[in-house]
């Protein structure tokens, strides 16, 4: 089975086909995306989500944004698409691959030299190209990391950075699926990821389907696992990651960077160049999304708890980049992480 | 509110009711035991938990297991209490306290002098003893330790260390209770304890209904809340300690430990002394139940997973005695632990 994370349909006129990732695995649902409202409550909600994800369905918004413009002037497209990009930003603040697909769609109207009526066309020309080029940096990162994944090894992986968070195979799963192709055998374990369940809905579903050998686990198992021996490397993706190589990634990720180095276990991030936010000095300066309290006091429409328990629901932490072994982009590998190998390596 | 987990009802003919901690909070139902596979199941299938607990539910268990008895000769009576303690001693490997119990009840029987008709009532006399001393070891062990909560303090805890756990206050929380009575604030962080979440369900209630300040987490939030600098000391219970102090407890709590100690974080266990299982030199010797793997697959009746993904269900895993900051029974406290200490401290 082919998961078809995002896509469009027609022409500049068309729209926004997503799978509804809160349905899955029980339903593969897809959801059509009419008018930036629905694009920015996909993201909003997590029908769509996954950072690089989140930047082609924001790319698309964008187009969305115009098709119903009555603008005929270059000034009011351009007021229009601020405000459309202005909105999608709104919609989550963590994952930078968001800024990024915005402020490359203005940068393409800005830069457009033709006839202001074309614009749209244009620009999903150019969002066009974010998804595509988005499908070869999966390609990519998978080849460059996919010889961390040795044969017989046991690697551990959180949330899910697989296919359902990109156009393409995925970034952290990208190197699993290219170590599959070579025929490897390996055994992954899946954090189930709470309070959203990406780990058992997602991931687990994702290798499953591919015939890779995964093996389900709650989160406060993680530690345990690794003193049984059984994890040769964690592989996670990341959100934003700092000029410095802090990373921010899926609440959770923070204590198995610690869990790892305390059992001298290897701890990659797999994520495309445009995860990287150089205008944020240390993960200090990361935002960090917090999310309802009802996401922690129960899943989907149950509730376990007292209903007016207090929570806290951090939706991401912050890996210090000294607990990372090395980054894996679609440009290649960064190890002995540092600014200046890291402002290097994105040349 | 006043909770009462477990209490024989009657005399040698009466039943035990427990509360049905599987259905907490959102119902608060009593069980009513009247044969011992009642008892069995409701271990078993958790409608009772937590160490001493299930001690002293195991006491009882052997009084219901004689009362039906047709035996008249202390052969016979002997028989059946062999039976009844090897039968409920089936129901859950981990705790010790479970073991220990049933011990004592069989050597309370052994040494009985009087007539054998009296046994049961004998007996129930012996599990009254094991309930009440439950009660006072749990008093004890909240006054020996409540001084490690410092007005102001953030303490984290894992899974029900709570009068749910016990016969009386409990052991973890029975130091946050009393603290709470002794005037001081402090604010509790729960974990939720996935994959039968006692910590968002036991503890989150029992705190709050306590009035005492309290805040739910998923399991995979706990390192990245002793890297904000919220929490000053971890407190939880234990099911089984060894010679040496390694000490079993619910899965998640290995993990916890690693984390405390990276970040220079205290780390109590609180439990009465029958928790101390001196014939195993070190935890890699306790068995560790691994339960079914529905309970990871979901929660009660959802299933959010492909339903045959494989799963690792451990109940629980063991904080090796390096990590340990003290150790606090009714008898006292033990720090710096070594096996010699112990053995000093249980004499």
């Amino acid at each position: 089975m082919k998961i078809e994370t995002l896509k469009w349909y027609g022409s500049v006129d068309g729209y926004l086909e997503l799978t509804d990732q809160r349905k899955l695995p029980a339903q593969y649902v897809k959801i059509k995306c009419h008018t930036v409202t629905q694009v920015f409550d996909a993201i909003k909600t997590l029908a769509v989500r996954g950072a690089p994800a989140i930047g082609v369905a924001a790319a698309y918004g964008v187009v969305i944004g115009l098709k119903d413009s009555d603008a005929n002037d270059i000034s009011a497209y351009s007021e229009k698409l601020n405000q459309t990009c202005d909105h999608l930003a709104q919609s989550r603040p963590t994952a930078v691959n968001l800024f990024w697909a915005l402020d490359r769609m203005k940068k393409a109207a800005k830069d457009y030299p033709g006839n202001p009526a074309d614009l749209p066309a244009h620009l999903l020309t150019e969002a066009h190209a974010i998804y595509s080029e988005d499908r070869q940096m999966c390609q990519n990162i998978g080849a460059n990391g996919q010889h961390f994944i040795t044969e017989g090894a046991g690697v551990l992986t959180h949330c899910n950075a697989g296919a359902l968070a990109t156009a393409g195979d995925g970034t952290a799963l990208a190197l699993m699926f290219a170590a599959h192709r070579k025929g490897k055998h390996f055994r992954v374990w899946a954090d189930e990821t709470r309070p959203l369940l990406q780990g058992a809905r997602l991931t687990a579903w994702e290798l499953q389907t591919a015939g890779i050998d995964v093996t389900l686990i709650c989160d406060n198992m993680a530690g345990w696992l690794m003193r049984q021996g059984k994890i040769d490397c964690v592989i996670t993706g990341a959100d934003r990651i700092a000029a410095n190589g802090d990373s921010a990634n899926k609440i959770g990720t923070y204590s198995l960077s610690v869990l790892a180095k305390a059992h001298g276990i290897k701890f990659y991030i797999a994520a495309p160049s445009s995860t990287f936010d150089l205008s944020i000095k240390n993960g200090d300066l990361i935002p960090i999304e917090e999310r309802k309290p009802d996401e922690v006091r129960g899943f989907a429409d149950t509730c376990w708890v007292p209903p007016d328990v207090k929570v806290w629901n951090p939706a991401f932490d912050v890996v210090p980049a000294e607990n990372i072994t090395a980054i894996i982009t679609e440009k290649g590998v960064i190890d002995q992480i540092s600014a200046k190998k890291i402002a290097e390596h994105l040349k």
